[in-house]
């Protein structure tokens, strides 16, 4: 039986990618246990930087505001929460309802000196943390500008989130 | 009656703005209650990246070592940190006097590629977190350039505080 | 007697130096102790970013695909990983086998626009944290690019740990 959470991926219409395999010295996520308030226990899941892969190939690359629309970024952005769904949903052994918070994303776009627009295109990712969790999705966030990312990706998002 | 940090506030000058009102999907600040060494109740507080806004507008634009000199940028990242504080206090329900340590500063300088000097500017922010907690305000640091931040800020800053 | 990680050390030829002094009002890490699952003190280590410095010097400067090459980078962020470790080392009052967990690595890389191989260079970091640590060693890890970063260091990394 799907959970409260994978019932509300589904009515959004989103299937979650098996987590990209761990490449080389490096894994998609860590968790570190301990015990919260009044000894209940939890964990800290603090995942790697997701690009917009879809299928094991990005979606997009390019510099936004370049070759890359305010649109266009946003859906990467997007893309990159799904894919820290995906990375989240195994740290939950499956159940994406032990999902307590997301604490945190952190933000990277690739743009010129020039771009302004960061919050705009982070909101991709930002909107469909809510969208999925509720009020359990508003998160601490930090955005900035980058010259280039990992593979000419358009945008990074790295996430915190507590599980319990 | 003011706290000791709120009477170190004072002395500084420093009045702190009410905290900005959270933008869409993500809010001011997190915090991740747990339990300390000894049994005892904290909280760790992840707040988002804030830019030099006063009174909800931005005190300077621009890049450092461009249209901001580093005496500017140096004042802009300070007022990041009073930002953080506005962002803390809310998160200690008004007390910063639960404040148990400044864990770690991020500081992000909008420059170009030839710039060197990011330390001199995040001292700006560092130096205040000192002068308002002693030692406990004595922070493990990240500092990068970037090409851009949002709204055309020179200086970002995101910060993570014990609370207890 | 020397532990574990220090006849690791060792075997791979590394020395640690003494960790760099605190620069001005920042410290090279803080730590935040907690109780983990089953009552078990822990502490979650935060390292301040760290630049390839040896003997209190840059092992070289400039840009990642201008002046440095993809090998140098390499190295650089290596360098930096034995900068994280000697702060580690610090901060588990001298017995690095109280490590236990590489939670996270940030790695930066000063390169140009048209940089596309940053998983490359931080490779350098991660394959040294997995040489050192084993399965431990494996950690999330969030790679951007920058146009500049403090003394125009080619890399700098910053990282978590878990240690008990």
């Amino acid at each position: 039986m799907a959970g409260r959470v994978d019932a509300k991926l589904a009515e959004l219409g989103i299937e979650l990618p098996p987590p990209p395999a761990p490449i080389a010295s490096y894994v998609g996520f860590n968790v570190v246990d301990y015990t919260a308030d009044f000894g209940r226990r939890a964990g800290l899941v603090v995942i790697s930087g997701q690009i917009p892969l879809v299928a094991g190939k990005l979606a997009c690359t390019g510099k936004v505001g370049g070759a890359i629309s305010l649109e266009q970024a946003q859906q990467a952005a997007r893309l990159c929460f799904i894919n820290l769904l995906a990375q989240l949903k195994a740290a939950c052994d499956g159940d994406l309802d032990k999902v307590k918070r997301v604490v945190r994303l952190g933000g990277f776009i690739a743009a010129g000196a020039e771009f302004t627009q960061h919050a705009l295109v982070m909101n991709g990712a930002s909107d469909l943390a809510v969208a999925v969790f509720g009020d359990a999705g508003k998160h601490a966030r930090t955005t900035i500008g980058v010259p280039s990312l990992p593979a000419d990706a358009p945008v990074e998002v790295e996430g915190m989130f507590e599980i319990g």
